[in-house]
């Protein structure tokens, strides 16, 4: 069958559009690792059914590499929403689309028909210790010490659906993240793990940031990762609440808006499209 | 423009057939870059355009993901003759390959006009040190101790056309190769740098062996460093000339025959087929 290979920040998925079709298989788990595979299939992060919803103009199942399924992704929702605008099946700049998170509605910035960038609510930070979860008394973690490997770390804890652990350092390219990054992974204060990012902040508009993804290790880009980063570097009062995170794959804009909602604009790119005889089995 | 994705024991490869075409790009070196990066685009191990050939069925030039021409792969010509084929392009079951290294002559296996394994004469193997080429004094590099980041390594010198620089380990799984690779790969005495094989002796008929690649790192799987790792193993007298050479991917059939020929069989698939825009610039 058809598919298109998107990347969002160089997170990349296969979007296999089944709107249109009538057999829809019922092995998605097991196409998602045979096509992901970077030798033997397709290759990518995961692999991304688009449907027909009852509740919303497209729903969208997200599973990843190792066939688990992911209950959202910002970089998918990017990628899946300029993908359904730009080939004409939802024309509309603001997209309902039914995830296991819920329905999201991704907006499109539009440029001479061509999709530019993609802003998505990635709803509202957690900052509550048990919220996150981190073990300790309660309220918020701002900029607390934390030992791991000998070294005394200046937390903030901020949850975005999934945990995070924000550090800023005056130089992230400095940082031994293959070491750092474990440590605090799974340092015993966080009871889920936690997802892991080490901030420099350039200005009030702006910071770098290097994200220790949990279950994944160092990555180019992680959305929620660069909320959490924005939030935190908000609240400590480095920067303004909009803000520029830039990340190894490219930059994020960053809005914690006065609802409370956190709004992510990111650039989405279709690579290529191709057939893959799996889809028909 | 048009391409098919193959793999020959997971190393993976864009073949784009400009047989047909009138327009030749200049720039293979940075097509290949982009194309084969992983997330950013379609992703291989390197870009295979098959081309007219004025002394042979067909001309085939290779580019590593890094964008540096390789002389001659095996997995390449194995996939490179079962697309020719299966495609009707060439119909013979010994098609006539002129690459950087020489003409070679890939026989298809044919079973129900589908090519189950592809036989290629890999031709003949140089083994005097400046053939490789090696720095060093005249005669063969056999067994020959190499000092490099602190380590003696004991080293067999092969060239199938490009260079290998087999090494006998008792536990290939053991070695550190992403920091031992990179050092023997650019080892001063290596003038055009060289591949790097590890090897493990399962017994007579039977070796297990790790590859680094000039310009690619470690792969699953490399035809000329199973020819040489062979050779190697026959020369130092730990197996006979016919033996199946175990890779992380599968399993090669290597004969270093009578006429001084290697012969090496082994498996091609065709994985998916695509559009990548980038071929039109």
């Amino acid at each position: 069958m058809r598919f298109t290979k998107v990347q969002g920040l160089g997170n990349d998925f296969i979007l296999a559009d089944y709107i249109e079709e009538k057999f829809i298989p019922d092995d998605f788990p097991g196409i998602a690792v045979k096509a992901c595979d970077r030798h033997f299939g397709i290759g990518a992060d995961g692999l991304v059914p688009l449907l027909t919803s009852e509740v919303a103009d497209i729903k969208m199942r997200i599973f990843n590499s190792d066939g688990s399924e992911a209950e959202m992704c910002g970089n998918v929702i990017r990628c899946a929403a300029k993908y359904l605008f730009e080939h004409g099946i939802v024309r509309k700049n603001k997209i309902k689309v039914e995830t296991l998170a819920g329905i999201m509605i991704p907006e499109l910035i539009i440029e001479n028909e061509r999709v530019s960038m993609i802003r998505v609510d990635m709803g509202e930070p957690r900052l509550q210790r048990s919220e996150i979860p981190m073990e300790g008394p309660p309220g918020k973690v701002v900029n607390e010490p934390l030992e791991a490997g000998g070294i005394i770390y200046n937390v903030t804890a901020v949850s975005m659906g999934n945990p995070h652990c924000v550090i800023f350092v005056p130089d992230v390219e400095q940082i031994p993240l293959q070491t750092a990054g474990p440590l605090l992974e799974k340092h015993h204060l966080f009871p889920c793990k936690t997802n892991v990012e080490f901030v420099q902040v350039d200005n009030q508009d702006e910071v770098y940031m290097r994200v220790w993804e949990r279950g994944a290790g160092e990555t180019m880009a992680c959305g929620t990762g660069a909320c959490a980063a924005a939030v935190a570097s908000a609240i400590n009062g480095y920067t303004r609440r909009q803000l520029s995170v830039r990340l190894k794959a490219g930059v994020l804009f960053i809005e914690w808006a006065a609802n409370n909602h956190i709004y992510m604009t990111g650039p989405a790119e279709e690579v290529f499209t191709g057939d893959y005889p799996i889809f028909n089995y």
